[in-house]
Formats: structure tokens, C-alpha cells, sequence
């Protein structure tokens, strides 16, 4: 993994990584003129006054850090032994990652009612300074049940830790209130059908309280798979950038392999940034590492598979920042898509590509797609919180068989192109055979063929499904 | 109804009702300092500085009047002969009156999508000025079938008709886009559970399509059932509260038979507001007149018993305007609640009661309240685009054993108190049983009798429930 982790580091520079306090001054909010329509591809009008150095403000004008110092840590552990404890899953300690970097900024800690309620509702949370608004779809939130809750009594702060008894963070200020469950689905997905992922994985069995309050988290997140060195925090990307000279950076979310449809949509990305007049557009490629569902490619191969795909020189490292978000994935369509542009703001990217469809899935009954394809790319336009955050849609890529290549798709000669969805490209790499020449580099494919035969088929003969989180 | 009519005609004084070029430039948005925690009784600040003279300006800066001058009507009945038509049902009617008369400003007509999403998503609308939001929390849409839609084809405009073809409006630059009836169900109720009333109403069997458009209403939508004196439009509730020189104006929306519970907060209300140095607060009492469920009281009855209320001296016919919402009812608590408000403000109030559990309903298949009882405030006070409307949140009145009367709850002697349900009452009534004096006065009551008398029992000899629209 040498070549990847050099990437980031490939243009080291003098350092110009900003204290936090110069961080808050420098950064200034965007002001492009703004397009509401998704009709119109590029919503910063060309020409119009292009931002150098400083990187778009976080969330609330401050990036959360949660984590304790370092001297600090011994005496919080020291007084958590006598605090309540709740026992945490693999998807609350990834939240807690995610909220212990400040991705989540404003956010300081699992949400209140007050917080809840409004990410349910309005999808944005209004801030104290008497008005303004920041965006926040899905509800990060902790739940317990009632032997939980009757633990902790009237104590005002609990301590979280793992299944091994570790402590993991203290949630002080706590707030606990109802978890209505079917409301808190039905918002948040539009439907209560059975079979949503992320719902049975974590909401389904889960307790019928939900407690909120201020986390200090005793150290950093980390999960000893060989990957945490690709976890860069909000504030390591946002030195990135700065070290690299970025001038607009456009973040990529994706949890799939990466082909050269996506390769081309990035590259002819940046050539547009470039005609727009930014002189250093750099690219934040960012694979959700968090709870995916069972039939996604889990995160190490994916990894293994982007390394590749740069090895080969489809992406350019010079101006490509890989890393990983450590968000757990909803599936939760138009909503979700809100939370993960809003996360890549504060992670410094002032550009966000959207796909079509992004954060869908099938609907779990029905023989249909959950959610309307162009719903994820007209809500992202429209959401509150999300106005100064350029919105880049996702153009059609396909296989051109006349240039044996991924091209944008020209609705002119149709019977030219070769639509290979997720299913075929999963079902040929099953099977080990060969995608057409040009849909993915060799190595990548390899890999992915690789991650298929690994799972080895059960005393049924079938293929196995990975196990989640 | 004579004494009710005279209701708002008794303090005429010279008009001083505002141009409409005025009322945009007169008024002047409210800066009172506002709390965005629900626990302040009254979120503005006593002291702080109270507007005098013209009203709380409406959505947008703008009533909006959908109805066709007088001289154009025929010309546009002409023009609606050769457009493809669209039968609208009662419930589709009743939405055409909500926006022909600026209820719902500043939309123009039925929702097109980006509307229906943000809806949907944000409960509120970007408007096009740059970025200001107003509340709008219930889809206001139009459903047609597939034969509809072929119907339509590309014409840009469709007639709109009753089941009598009578033409009752043009819906013009129309946009056609697909009704996920799952998803609007879950993201307005947070429910699909079958038995909603108004989903089972008007979405269930509805067409899978919906279409937007800008309306223009033939001429002022009529019921001719004796209380369309009583249907003021927002504009001529304006009017009427200029008239009294009203300097607040305080909204009470209901569904329900006035007890005196009632009577005691709105009463009271008034004193507060008058000791927070108002001049003249006056109540606009706004029973809902649009779509209810089938066990709700219907609208005459409710009418008549109001006007006992009033007759009998339980609320001051000088400070209150009676008037008819014609609104259809939703039954969808905290996303519906905002619509109540948000509509009120169009009509001119800055101040807006509510209760427990607004608009909410029980389950329609478990054994609980379909929302928590608490969740319709909080909502309500963080909603995006209300922060000028000031909510005044329901005290607990119940039956005062000690004083026979009702009184505010103290809940340092509760067992000197009597909570006497919605559904104790409905259960005296039928029965023709007497309600503890005090409850409510006897003219209302003997109304809410004579209304049970009147549901003939049927064969079976079961009490049949009123039919609804």
C-alpha cells in the first residue's frame, strides 16, 4: 500500500497547514452566484470571482475536535470508572469517529431531541447565532434500552465503551428521550418496508431511548486493519489541500471499485475546473469506510482495488487526495446524499459530484428503485445548509464500442454504447470473466475477480454473502 | 347565525384596510428577540418592542390572489373550452380555495416537483430573492391517472372541473412528475401504517402522477351551505383586523367543540399579551373547515355550537373575529402543525396557540398516540420560516372539582382535578348525559347533544359515523 499512502504526500511542500484559530479567521464563505436550478451543470457561473488559498469555512465556522489532549486522557478515564457505562456497537463507535473529527460540525456529541427532531424535519439544524442554518439529514444518534436507561438514572454524564469494556468516549450533559422508531425510519427513508439495511443492522432491535449529550472522546479512533493510516481527519485533509496549493477541491463519494467511467467523469472534472479558472483543482476521492450492506464489496478490497486503478495512472496522484470517510452507509437515498456533501465540506471540498441515484438501493419489496434516480441530485440542489457548496451532476458514462473505451454517453448513436451496471460488472467478476477492454484497468479487475474467488463457495455450492459489521 | 356575522362587523370605525401596494411596503418584518427553546411560555420578550399598527407581513411579501378579475372570467371560460380537462374531487376543490386565496403564499398554484420535494425534504421553500425560506410543510398537490396524463399530453395548460364539468379554474405552464405515494405518506405522517384518514381519503386510491401548475381561479370558490359568509379570505381578515386596530393577533385553530377550557387560555392569552403592553390583541378563533375524519364534529354542527359559545358571553365578541380555515385536515401532528401557523400568519396573526398533540391522532393499528404529545411544539418553535411568529404554547386547563369550573392545571393539587377527554365528552354527549357544570356553557352543549341525537341509529342499531367528503 506504499503507493497510496505516498500519494497524499507526493507534494509535500513547505508546510502551510494553518492553526486552528488562523483556520477560523482566513476562511472565508463563498459567495458564487448560486444557480437554484439542477438543470444547469455547473452552478458557479464561469467567470465569476474564483477563490484562492483559504478553503471553503466548515460547518458553523468551526471544525469539531472531540478528542481529549493527550494529559487529559489518564484523569478522564480515571473518572468514567464511576460513571454509568453503555456499551457501544461497530456502527456507534464509527459514529463516534465520525462526530469525534467534527465531520459532523456543529454537531459536539450524539443529538439531542431538539437536534433530532429538526435533522428529521428540516433535514438542517438552525444555530444559536439567531438564524443561521447548516445542513444535517441523518440522525446521529445513541440508543438504549430501558435497563440501560434505568442504569444511568439522574447521572449526568455516561461512559461509552467497546464490547471489550474499553472506554471509548464520555457523554456528558445527557439528554434521553423517546426513540420512535417507524417515525424515525419513515423520515429518513421514506418507506417503513422491511429489509432496509441499515434499519435492520441498527435501528430495528435497537432500544427505545435515545440519549444525546457532549462527547470527549479519550483518543483517537482506530481500527488496526492496516487502513488507518488512509483515515485522514477533516482537519489532515484540509492541510492536504493547503500543502498541495488547492484552489477548489472536488470530492468524490463512492462505495464501489472505481472504473473508467468514474476515472473519466474525474479527469473531465478537473479539465472544467480548470476552464472555470482554478489553477489547482484537486480531487478528494473518498470511499465510505463505515457499515456497508452485505453484497457491497467490503472496504480492504476496494482500497486495494482504488490503489490499483492509480498505479495504473487512470487517476493522477499529483492531483488526487484518497482517503476514507469513516461514516457508516443509510442507503437512504436523497436524504443521505445531503449528509454526505455536508461532511465533505467540512472536510474542505467546496465541489461535490452527484451521481444519479446516489445513496439508492432497490425498494426492498417492490421491483423497483427505492427512490426517483434525479431526486438525489435536484434535493442536494435545493438543501438548506448546502447553498455555498458547488454541485457538480454526475455526466452519463458508458462503454463506447466504437473506441473500445468508457465515454460520455451521446444520446445521438445510442446502439454505440455498452450499459454495464453494478449487477453484470459483479456477476462477470463472479464468474471471472473479462469486462470489455477499457472498462477497467487490469490490475483493478484483478483485484475484484480476486475479492469474488476469496469467497469461498459454501457446502451449498453458493457463493457465500460477506458478513457486515 | 345572525349574532355570529355581526361578530366581525361590530367595531366597522372607518375602514383603514391597506392597498395592497401598501400592506407590502407598510409592513415591516417583526425583530422581536426570539428563543429557540420551547421552554419560554412566550417566546418574545416581554418589554421588547411591540409593533403597533400594520399587520405581520405575509409569506413571501405578498398575498397571493389566484382569482380572476371579474371581466376576464368569461374570456377564460372561452379559452378552458378547448383545454383537456381534469376532474378535481371535493378534497381537491377545497385546496384550489386554500390557494386561490393566498394561504398558502407565495405559491401560485399546485406544487411542481421541486416544491413537492422541499416539502417533503425541508418542510419549507427557497424562494428565488437569494435565499430567504418560508415554511411549507404538506405537499399541496394534484393527482391524475395514467389516462389523465395521456390526455394532457403537451399542452401546457388543463381545465380544472367539479363532478358537475363546471369549470373551476386553469392550471397553466404545467409539469407532470411521478407520485411516490410511499414516500409522501412516510415523509408527512412518519407512518405508512394503513388508516390514515387523509391518505386513505386522497392519496391511496389517487393517480399515480402528479401535476403543478400556476391556477387561475374562474371566481371565488362557494360551498352555498349557509357558512360562506363566515369563510373570510385572508385578505378580508386583514381588513377586519385593521379595522379594530388591532395591534396582535392571537390564532386559535381547532376542530373540536369550545369547551371553556378553551375560553380560559384564550382568554387568558389576551390578558398576557395585554400586560406585555399590547393595546388591542385580538383572536382570530379558526375552526378548520375543509376535509376532517368521519368521528370529528361536523363543521355546521361545530359552527352552531361556536356560536353558542359567543352567544352566552364565554369569549368577548368585541376582541374575537370567528372565521372559517378552509383547509383540509391531515391529521399529520408536527409536520402538519406548521401548515396550521404558517397559514394563520398569511391571515395576519403574529401570535399562534398550541396545544398538546396538535393535529395528531392515534395510532391507526398500535395502541398510542401516533406522535409524541410534545413533539408538535418543539417542531413548531424551530420550524424554518416561522421564527417571526410568536408560539404561545397551550396550558393544561382541566376541571376544577373545588371551584366547578375549568381551570389551569396545578399540579400541586391534582386530585382537586378533572381531565375530561375529547373522547369522555363525545361519549356524555351521545348518551344525552350532562358534563360537570362549568364544562361548558349550556347552549354549546345542548348543540353537541342534538348533533349526537341527530346520527339516527341505523338498522343495526349502531350510531352510523358521518360520512365525509
Amino acid at each position: 500500500m506504499a503507493t497510496m499512502a505516498s500519494l497524499f504526500l507526493k507534494t509535500p511542500g513547505p508546510s502551510q497547514s494553518l492553526s486552528k484559530t488562523q483556520k477560523t479567521h482566513f476562511v472565508l464563505p463563498l459567495n458564487y452566484p448560486v444557480s437554484y436550478s439542477w438543470r444547469s451543470k455547473f452552478r458557479a457561473v464561469p467567470g465569476a470571482r474564483i477563490r484562492c488559498g483559504p478553503l471553503i469555512e466548515p460547518d458553523g465556522g468551526k471544525l469539531m475536535d472531540l478528542v481529549v489532549e493527550e494529559p487529559q486522557r489518564d484523569l478522564k478515564r480515571r473518572q468514567a470508572l464511576s460513571l454509568p457505562q453503555i456499551k457501544l456497537s461497530k456502527i456507534d463507535i464509527q459514529w463516534v469517529h465520525v462526530l469525534s473529527e467534527g465531520w459532523a460540525s456543529p454537531l459536539k456529541g450524539f443529538m439531542r431531541e431538539s437536534e433530532f427532531l429538526q435533522t428529521l424535519h428540516f433535514n438542517s439544524l438552525r444555530l444559536g447565532d439567531g438564524g443561521s442554518v447548516v445542513n444535517m439529514s441523518v440522525p446521529i444518534v445513541l440508543a438504549i434500552d430501558d435497563s440501560h436507561k434505568n442504569r444511568i438514572g439522574g447521572s449526568s454524564s455516561v461512559a461509552l465503551v467497546d464490547d471489550k469494556d474499553k472506554l471509548i468516549a464520555i457523554l456528558n450533559d445527557v439528554e434521553i428521550y423517546k426513540h420512535n422508531k417507524e417515525e424515525r425510519i419513515a423520515r429518513t427513508w421514506g418507506t417503513t418496508a422491511p429489509g432496509l439495511p441499515y434499519a435492520d443492522e441498527a435501528i430495528t432491535h435497537a432500544g427505545n431511548w435515545l440519549i444525546g449529550g457532549d462527547l470527549e472522546v479519550i483518543e483517537p479512533i482506530k481500527y488496526d486493519d492496516g487502513l488507518d493510516r488512509f483515515r485522514l481527519s477533516p482537519a489532515e485533509l484540509r492541510d492536504e489541500f493547503t500543502r498541495r496549493n488547492a484552489d477548489a477541491v472536488f470530492a468524490f463519494q463512492l462505495r464501489n471499485p472505481v472504473h473508467n467511467g468514474h476515472a473519466l467523469l474525474m479527469t473531465d472534472t478537473r479539465r472544467r475546473l480548470l476552464e472555470m479558472g482554478y489553477k489547482n483543482p484537486v480531487l478528494l476521492l473518498h470511499p465510505l469506510g463505515g457499515y456497508t450492506k452485505a453484497d457491497d464489496v467490503p472496504l480492504q478490497w476496494r482500497m486495494r482495488q482504488h490503489e490499483k486503478v492509480l498505479e495504473d495512472g487512470v487517476l493522477d496522484p499529483e492531483t488526487t487526495v484518497v482517503s476514507i470517510f469513516p461514516s457508516p452507509m443509510h442507503y437512504a437515498g436523497p436524504t443521505e446524499v445531503q449528509w454526505h456533501a455536508k461532511a465533505r465540506i467540512n472536510a474542505g471540498a467546496n465541489f461535490y459530484i452527484v451521481g444519479r441515484d446516489p445513496a439508492g438501493m432497490g425498494h426492498p419489496l417492490e421491483k423497483r428503485d427505492l427512490y426517483d434516480a434525479d431526486h438525489g441530485k435536484k434535493v442536494l440542489s435545493m438543501a438548506p445548509g448546502l447553498q455555498r457548496l458547488n454541485i457538480l451532476p454526475f455526466k452519463v458514462a458508458a462503454y463506447d464500442k466504437t473506441q473500445n473505451r468508457m465515454a460520455f454517453f451521446d444520446p445521438s448513436r445510442t446502439q454505440d454504447f455498452l450499459f454495464i451496471s453494478g449487477t453484470k460488472m459483479r456477476s462477470l467478476a463472479k464468474n471471472k470473466e473479462s469486462p470489455p477492454d477499457g472498462f477497467m484497468c487490469p490490475g483493478g479487475w484483478k483485484i475484484l475477480v480476486e475479492y469474488y474467488d476469496s469467497l469461498t463457495p459454501a457446502g451449498n455450492g453458493r457463493v457465500p454473502e460477506p458478513v457486515p459489521v
